[in-house]
């Protein structure tokens, strides 16, 4: 069977959160050429958050995802994690902690298995798994640990009209600018280079540099970091047949023009990647997960607790993820292929 | 006579750049609801750059600001600086130092002496009038320096979309950070919120301030900058009666939705002001100085040798200029006659 043919996994995220609905938006539009998938996730609680909005949404419990794209069409196919989640809308609870989780590691399972072509995951709320003793610092270096450790996981955003890869992410500034380092610009690359060529199909793939500082430092003028640090990282990128270019001055290279001329722009930090790619599409952004053996996306917002359980939650970035998702399986189905 | 009906003095600029040609593109665009403008230049000059190009342009050389706005509809006005530049398109020469800096000091006594509405100035070459004897660190803080001295210029971004001031501005990011403080945000966001009023007619602005680390910090998660120098500052301007708001994540402050809520976003570093503006209006971007007694404006970018003298450079920006300059010079007599 191939990844093409397979549902996506879509995990239940925080219950207290948003996900369960946009879950539900998301069938809605199935219409509309969506992949098929399934959650895993409690069909009761799903069955009656359908209720409760007043959507008329058939839930049907899955034992297996082979299920999945058959029932798809006409009814919310959901595989249980065995718990029923106690949270209410806006109020995460600890003891729910297990059922986050559990249905992380399901799907992780089986996209590892070859039940699922690929993962989606729904936003949890990181501090209440912590008060559960949850000891990872997020969601994706807890998948790079079920997939089996020794990856570099690298986060990248993703719109219709950019791709944005920041090489430190979740740092005060002060440190980004400290920690940047070459081997560091040069892993990254490496990892988004090859996910660019197997998952998104680009043959040859242009990454753009960004420097650290105002006008990329001005030949040294405004600072020694693109001198010492990244323009180094590029030539070496550059001898090991990388298409690295740059660096650029970070306030001209994400206009429509400048946009084109690349396939993925490499960002110094948080910032530098994010204002431009929520700029330009604050909704349908979609945060993927680059270096893991099997192909993960999520939406690019968090749990929303001030509105869950309203029906108001967007679902145009859970729709974008499990289309890319889709994509990216079937292109990385046709790179084995390909050998 | 009123500021409204007074003309905008445009300086030279780099002669070697494309202030020239722009300036010709400008005046061919004046259908389209373009205030009247005059250059101080060489009016020879522009005449035979206007022949080299192929485009019918009369020029004639005006000796009062004063007869500008009559000569304007038929033929480009231009008041002589006296000095013929020597540079050929793409090579500066450092000979032309005194006509360039004697062009800004024309227009500047105009505006002060109520000859003109405002100045508009062209780009200019700083390391060509450094090799010059310029001992200033650019065009902003000599203009400030001839309107009298004691004047904090700030550097404010003008699209129709959104409007940014960055704290910080031509510092590597390293020192931008370290630099940060308290006074220099509450003098920028005074002088902002002032200039929306009197400037941009806007009588109780809002001003949204950024954060400066990732998630505006997480409350001091991701760095204590927010906490100890970004919010006692917003405090200090609430006091004040200013309606400054933050510190906001900077990734979420620049969407269509988010830019409707606020009239100018107060940045904490060039980046972060220059990225989002960028990349949503790259050709159309207006720089503007508040805090001097007149209204100056400028193009938003440099003087692009490379391509100077072909007749292809973009004018938006310089048209966008002029529209605001006399936008804002308006407003700033309507304030002036309410006293």
């Amino acid at each position: 069977m191939s990844a093409m043919a397979l549902p996506i996994a879509l995990t239940m995220g925080e219950p207290a959160g948003v996900g369960g609905e946009i879950a539900l938006k998301a069938w809605l539009a199935r219409a509309d050429g969506l992949p098929s998938f399934y959650l895993r996730d409690d069909p009761e609680r799903l069955a009656g958050l359908a209720y409760r909005l007043g959507w008329r949404i058939p839930v049907r419990a899955i034992a297996n995802p082979g299920e999945a794209a058959e029932i798809f069409p006409a009814a919310l196919p959901v595989a249980p994690t065995g718990l029923s989640p106690r949270a209410r809308p806006g109020q995460p609870d600890p003891a729910d902690a297990p059922a986050v989780i559990g249905a992380i590691d399901a799907a992780v399972a089986d996209v590892r298995a070859g039940r699922a072509a690929a993962v989606v995951t729904n936003p949890i709320q990181k501090d209440n798994l912590y008060r559960a003793g949850f000891r990872h610092p997020g969601h994706t270096e807890y998948l790079a640990e079920l997939a089996g450790g020794g990856i570099t996981p690298v986060m990248m955003l993703v719109c219709p009209e950019l791709r944005v890869v920041p090489v430190t992410i979740h740092l005060p500034l002060r440190r980004a600018i400290t920690c940047l380092n070459m081997a560091a610009i040069v892993a990254v690359a490496r990892i988004t280079d090859a996910a660019l060529r197997a998952e998104f199909g680009i043959p040859a793939p242009v990454l753009a540099v960004a420097g650290l500082n105002p006008h990329a430092g001005e030949a040294g003028g405004l600072g020694r970091e693109e001198i010492e640090i990244i323009e180094p990282a590029i030539a070496t990128l550059r001898r090991q047949g990388i298409d690295a270019r740059g660096p650029f001055a970070a306030d001209t290279m994400f206009h429509a023009e400048a946009r084109r001329s690349y396939d993925a722009a490499l960002c110094m930090y948080h910032d530098q990647a994010l204002i431009p790619i929520k700029t330009i599409d604050f909704d349908g952004g979609v945060n993927v997960t680059l270096g893991l053996p099997f192909v993960r996306t999520s939406p690019d917002h968090g749990t929303a607790l001030g509105i869950a359980g309203k029906g108001t939650a967007r679902a145009g970035s859970l729709i974008a993820a499990l289309r890319l998702a889709a994509q990216m399986a079937a292109a990385r189905t046709r790179a084995e292929a390909r050998g």
